[in-house]
């Protein structure tokens, strides 16, 4: 049902304030009004229902910086919320960039997953600055030739500054994500064929099975395998968390946080105008027969966002909302 | 034919020593004798045949830097062949990369391709770093939902060093290579099914109509589309090189090339072994029914290159060397 963002905002900090200090609350709910405005419905208030309601992390420990340079930092979440640790690395990311032109955070023992990581990406791009960043997550997809999950659905999210909105990139490795999986076991439902297989390796439409067995990577083949491996590498050991790994579920998601200043190599403006032109290069040329406009990734979320920004109203599920006692 | 090494090595330097100083014929000379003795004969000494070979080429200006800081360099290639222009950048990134943690340099107005993004990820990663490159070509692939030519085959490359051998990802965006097609056209082949479209959008089977039409990304679908993109911004407005263009085919060819220090976040030396333990676990995990071996990324070519070194002899084809008047 459609409630009024400031309304919502301020029922959102006042949950989160009961564990989080006002900044922390602040920071979170940003997120989430976020996922929710931009129509990314799985990776928005979706987690604060459920087994472990994000308003309800205990972290371990205090945010631990256990490594600072001029370039880079790496950050011990204690099992903090990602939304409000990748947020923290995000705006360091900036910071660095902004004064040495490039930056790199590395994140790992955060509570469960970032969330939709066009969310980060674009913030430095707003900057003029280009952003990158990747998760791996608990080994849920297999690597070309193997049946064994091996890595994450390991997400990588890319953002460039143009004259208007950013162009965001924004996908995940695997060919269905992990809550495709959660989604279809609940309703019942079967998930598409050649997406996963099962625990002795066996194509599956069956989500109870593929969730014993292994995701399979995005093209069922070894480049997407490659890619991957590339991220459980760059969000594993580069950032010291864990990787190819089921067993420490809850503790060991990480995630690596790049921003770089395109003025490193050539003049910013002239960067933004050729982004924006080739852009327009791409939306002009010639359309497959039965499409309509050539979409370019984050467009479609994009657009709900100022759609929904415009009228002050977001569409909730109302099963969210009863059980926050929103409503 | 099998031929001795270090004759051939003689034999190569003299010929490019005729265009290009000595040192520029070494390092030349180096990549294509590498390529070759790791099977990669499609990016190796066919380059000396055929239409323009590369050791006639007469660059246009000498090589220029049009942009230096502490972490970044951009350089215009003046025409120069790319083998030669990006394994200057590779040491250069690699220079910048000990001293800063970081280094970026970007390449554009090479002559041609560089060949296998292998080759110089790989001398990376051997210094302890982590490589990364990528290029964009002419227009030769279609963005997903669209019929032209847009992006080019754009390979990247990314390379981690281990307790042993460097991991090296090297591949195209782009569901068959340019070169694929060429040798196809030649030889009076089909490509295969749903790798290319002619010039109003259906699939072809036909190397020559798929070169008038477009390639189809490495997965056919919006996810492989949306690398490419990525690739052709990298490599394109970033380096100062063309971009969505097939119209200058010689002169704007571009790279990117960045090495970076693990330390900046983590140990060095726990980030090597624990890269050595993932590829230890990829390789150890249940195979799929029919697979012998779990293969990483360039494992082929790294052993072919082994074998042949330890020979001493290299199988080049006769076609060449006698068009080269080596036998």
């Amino acid at each position: 049902m459609k409630i009024k963002i400031t309304k919502l905002k301020e029922k959102m900090l006042s949950v989160f304030q009961e564990k989080f200090t006002a900044k922390e609350a602040e920071i979170i709910t940003e997120y989430l009004i976020w996922a929710e405005m931009s129509g990314i419905k799985t990776q928005g208030m979706i987690k604060l229902i459920g087994a472990e309601p994000l308003q309800d992390i205990e972290p371990k420990h205090a945010i631990k910086i256990e490594r600072d340079t001029k370039l880079s930092q790496l950050i011990n979440a204690g099992g903090a919320p990602a939304p409000l640790v990748s947020s923290i690395a995000t705006d360091t990311v900036i910071t660095k960039s902004k004064q040495y032109g490039f930056g790199i955070v590395g994140v790992h023992n955060t509570f469960s997953s970032n969330g939709s990581q066009a969310y980060y990406v674009e913030k430095i791009a707003k900057m003029g600055l280009i952003g990158f960043m990747c998760s791996r997550s608990p080994a849920a997809t297999s690597a070309f030739g193997s049946i064994d999950p091996l890595f994450g659905t390991n997400p990588f999210g890319v953002a460039f500054p143009t004259q208007e909105e950013p162009l965001v990139f924004d996908m995940a490795t695997s060919a269905i994500t992990w809550y495709g999986l959660i989604l279809a076991k609940a309703r019942g439902e079967k998930i598409p064929k050649n997406v996963a297989i099962d625990v002795n390796g066996a194509i599956t439409t069956d989500p109870a099975k593929a969730m014993e067995g292994s995701l399979l990577s995005f093209d069922k083949s070894y480049k997407g395998s490659t890619i991957g491996a590339l991220v459980e590498v760059l969000a594993g050991p580069l950032v010291s968390s864990a990787y190819i790994d089921n067993k420490t579920f809850k503790e060991e998601w990480g995630s690596l946080f790049i921003a770089l200043n395109p003025n490193l190599l050539v003049d910013a403006e002239k960067f933004k105008s050729s982004c924006s032109d080739l852009i327009k290069k791409i939306k002009n040329s010639r359309k497959k027969k039965g499409v309509t406009e050539i979409r370019l990734p984050g467009e479609r979320s994009k657009t709900e966002y100022k759609k929904t920004l415009t009228s002050g109203f977001v569409d909730i599920d109302e099963v969210i909302l009863k059980k926050l006692k929103f409503i």
